[in-house]
């Protein structure tokens, strides 16, 4: 005999009549005179249950004993409901039940079990088990488990194969941030996890395996800001005998297929936009182009009109809020207040408000004649009605605040619809930034992206000048995915190295094993990795990855539940031929 | 401008005068009077280049000078081949190469990348990139892709959530064979990497998923016998509200899904038995059932003989090999020496040629008259012309030695037909085993393992003689599988875990969260995991998963292309707060 005939979520109007045995929690009970009513649950849906005192008094005194959660079987007859329930897809049937087994009891949970649950971020993570057993919950979890299906459904479509590399690899002298494993067989000796397959998924290419994908978890031991994770997912892919169109041709179907698939949202094109254009209009590489709101440069109506702040400003930008005469004055002094945290780090913030009456109101009129504001409103392609908002000082400050004042204003103008999605490629990345304290050069995505060819001269003249065959996606103002296409000639790889201050001796500690595949007919290749976690976030409007793991790690790293890390013993730490301090 | 409109596997008769442009590695070169010929391989097959001294000097002089392995770019026109090649799906045409760019040089190979190479076991792993190159190689790697494919869209399509557990884990007192990970941010501490996700999926259960799978990655850090790895992959499942026969049901679809997926093999039901049948008909709980050779049970016709022995052995067994008159002397010794090794640790081999003459042999005609040889004959089934060989000793040691010999014989005769599949459940399998030395039980599968209910009264007076509600799945020889109902009920799982000799506090400090977890309403659970690495061993009839990992480890645990583990550098050891002994 099995458990369950069906699930709380299946029965319709159309099963009135059938028996049925039904398994699940209770939600909650409700005694209505003489019956009682029982809310069943499980993942499906919730269906309701009647017992009457009149027909079964000890079966209904039974149902009335039960507690919240307890998990209970039982049978009956799909009745039709007198009372409609429209808000449930079961609410035009109950059940009248005729036998009840208690599987199991429970004890009163620490939280409610609802869509809008009492428990605190910290009781909830530390029951971890109980929370997900609330719909949002439940929904999230759901969500990624269709997103790694569509996606698996689609490489496979296209050729595609799974291969899945190893996660005890190779720790390297610059891997500061590689979690280590040490070795009982080989002691003294560490294996690292990875940070991601990056070195491997090249090999793969050097294989011969010509498109290769792994939906695989990825780890950093860091200091982990609100929303980053020790282990964290990766839907990781690299193809052979490409160029950037296509790879772009084909992750971008990919993401066309997710968002179409969980959310019914068609795109047509996904728009590119050179990285220097994005930090133009939009302050930022990662763009969310769901508003405009482009940044302005106001450099050149802003100077030598004897405003310090301005006058001595490597940059001014300022973005337009459509109808932002309207903000008061508290309003603008709390997006001050908001620019100079040290998050932002801004010195202030300007304003000019565009009243339909021409009576422009700014913070600076002191220095500036309606004439020049009229000039302001110009350059900025201003209407009636509308504020700028202003920030200048040392360029890339400046640059970074103006982005993210765009998208503050725009959460308070709702502007950032979570129904919405807007994609985006970002292309040509620099391949090299440019440390100005020490001189040093780093390498912008990893030591492996190829150059542009038309800027391959810059390489001996210029390296911060050269444009990478690098791409990144954006999705509503969130890095979703990157990549590029590698160096696969060994030549060009030590000349990117020496740039990048590698020694030989490092070049080959580091690398050897990929450098030494490289000397054997290493094809054209690149890829690109797209966080999974990440992916689900973004598609549910959420700022938090941590929602879409079933069991993630508070900031300090640590799983409450389980309560780890944790100390090992000593007999454990001699096998290991470690000792601590 | 794309790298290529083909693959190498792809053109045909019809595609005949198209213009294509091709990439890859240089199999091989073959100079015919004025004409070159190269065969161009990639993963999808291998296209034949030819070049024409006449037609063009220079170019077909570029092509005499590609080594082995160079990787490069063609463009030229299909035609049809005068001398057909029938052993590749491409043999109909060949390419009149117009244009050709070297994309990379190679060094030669240390191995040939050939279907039979002649590189060492060592040597292949070193270059486990190159070793991957080789159609057998990537034949085994895209069967993993595959297995891994169709199991996700069967498990799919019947309801199962994919969800991820942890990797970085808590590490248990008990937890000897855990690889730990030391934690930088919270010093002295260590995370564990999972054996299995055994606690997170019964928690997912109390969350209420209903059913839940992942193909996951587990970890083991123990002396790698021949066959295991450090870190293998398992397609592990869990369900709710079932009981075992749920779970064979499904799962026997999925088996037979992945054969017919795979192999085209078409399996009707899998057969079920229990342990102790297992046990007693074919010496071993993973029974090869492409054939009989059933073991006989030779106890009563054997003692009392006055041959010792047999008089003092504690079990007498045999199997009847087919044919087995034929067997030389010199067969006879070896198999001999075989059972006699450490591994088997048998005492020795007797033997019984029934010859059609009547005139029975055997090793030890000195104590057995024909009559008794007639007896041995009539027991264990044999014919005319069939040879008895029979192993006695201490119990245990003798069912695995003719279960062992079983196998060897079959191997002799080739009676494991790699194209066979025959699927087995083993169900009824003991839930403790008793130490005989300690008196100490220990549980046969792990301690969630649910007793059957009809043995439950035995668990207070003879725990040994329980049988658990689990069960294995056995493929040609090798368990491929295993799971059970789990105990969903905290007070059976406290009296399994007194049964075990753990005490409140032990238990407590290994499994607290989960048996805090049962507190909250715990539904009726159970599940199974497979070995992917082991499946696709089994199916492509091979002995080892080595052979199906893209970068697998070597005997000691090292990846000796990667040389790891290794040693770390003292800053890493010190950020970490460890000293080396």
């Amino acid at each position: 005999m099995s458990y369950r005939t069906a699930n709380n979520g299946e029965l319709r109007i159309a099963h009135v009549s059938n028996k049925v045995t039904l398994c699940g929690w209770v939600q909650k009970t409700r005694n209505l005179g003489g019956m009682t009513f029982v809310d069943l649950r499980d993942r499906y849906g919730i269906t309701q249950l009647v017992f009457n005192m009149d027909s079964d008094e000890e079966l209904c005194v039974k149902a009335r004993g039960l507690g919240r959660e307890y998990v209970i079987k039982i049978e009956g007859i799909v009745v039709s409901r007198s009372s409609v329930n429209k808000l449930i897809p079961t609410g035009e049937i109950e059940i009248e039940v005729n036998s009840l087994v208690i599987l199991n009891a429970s004890k009163t949970p620490p939280f409610t079990i609802e869509d809008e649950t009492d428990g605190g971020d910290d009781l909830r993570m530390e029951y971890r088990y109980l929370d997900l057993r609330r719909r949002p919950v439940q929904d999230n979890i759901i969500l990624r488990s269709d997103v790694a299906f569509y996606t698996r459904n689609f490489l496979k479509k296209n050729g595609f194969l799974e291969i899945e590399t190893p996660v005890l690899i190779k720790s390297t002298p610059e891997g500061a941030r590689d979690f280590v494993v040490p070795s009982r067989l080989n002691l003294g000796e560490f294996y690292a996890l990875p940070q991601s397959p990056q070195t491997f998924k090249q090999l793969l290419m050097v294989s011969g395996y010509d498109k290769y994908y792994q939906i695989v978890k990825c780890f950093r031991d860091e200091d982990f800001r609100a929303d980053r994770q020790p282990e964290f997912t990766q839907i990781d892919c690299e193809m052979a005998f490409v160029k950037t169109e296509d790879i772009l041709h084909i992750f971008e179907h990919l993401i066309k297929e997710i968002l179409f698939k969980t959310k019914g949202i068609k795109i047509n094109k996904v728009p590119r936009m050179t990285y220097q254009q994005a930090i133009k209009d939009y302050g930022t590489d990662k763009p969310d182009l769901r508003f405009e709101m482009k940044v302005k440069d106001l450099n050149i109506v802003c100077k030598g009109k004897g405003f310090k702040v301005f006058d001595s400003a490597e940059s001014i930008l300022g973005i337009v809020v459509p109808g932002g005469v309207g903000f008061s004055r508290k309003q603008i002094d709390k997006l001050t207040d908001w620019v100079k945290r040290p998050q932002i780090g801004a010195s202030g913030l300007i304003y000019c408000k565009f009243n339909n009456d021409s009576a422009y109101k700014s913070s600076v009129d002191k220095f500036f004649t309606l004439t020049d504001l009229e000039q302001w409103k110009q350059v900025s392609s201003a209407n009636d009605g509308d504020m700028l908002l202003i920030i200048a000082g040392e360029e890339q400050l400046t640059i970074n605040a103006i982005g993210n004042l765009r998208l503050e204003v725009a959460n308070q103008l709702n502007l950032r619809d979570p129904n919405k999605f807007a994609p985006v490629w970002i292309t040509d990345f620099p391949l090299f930034e440019l440390d100005k304290t020490t001189g040093n050069y780093h390498a912008m995505h990893h030591p492996f992206t190829s150059p542009n060819e038309e800027d391959m001269e810059l390489l001996n003249t210029d390296p911060e000048l050269v444009r990478a065959n690098a791409y990144d996606m954006a999705l509503n103002g969130t890095e979703i995915g990157g990549g590029s296409i590698r160096i696969h000639d060994k030549d060009l790889q030590k000349k990117v190295f020496n740039i990048l201050g590698f020694t030989d001796e490092e070049a080959q500690e580091k690398f050897g094993f990929l450098m030494k595949a490289f000397e054997y007919g290493a094809p054209p290749h690149g890829g690109i990795a797209f966080g999974l976690d990440r992916i689900c976030a973004v598609i549910s409007g959420s700022d938090s990855i941590r929602d879409f793991i079933a069991f993630p790690k508070n900031n300090s790293g640590r799983d409450v539940m389980l309560n780890a890390p944790s100390k090992i013993d000593n007999t454990q730490l001699d096998e290991l031929g470690l000792n601590l301090d």
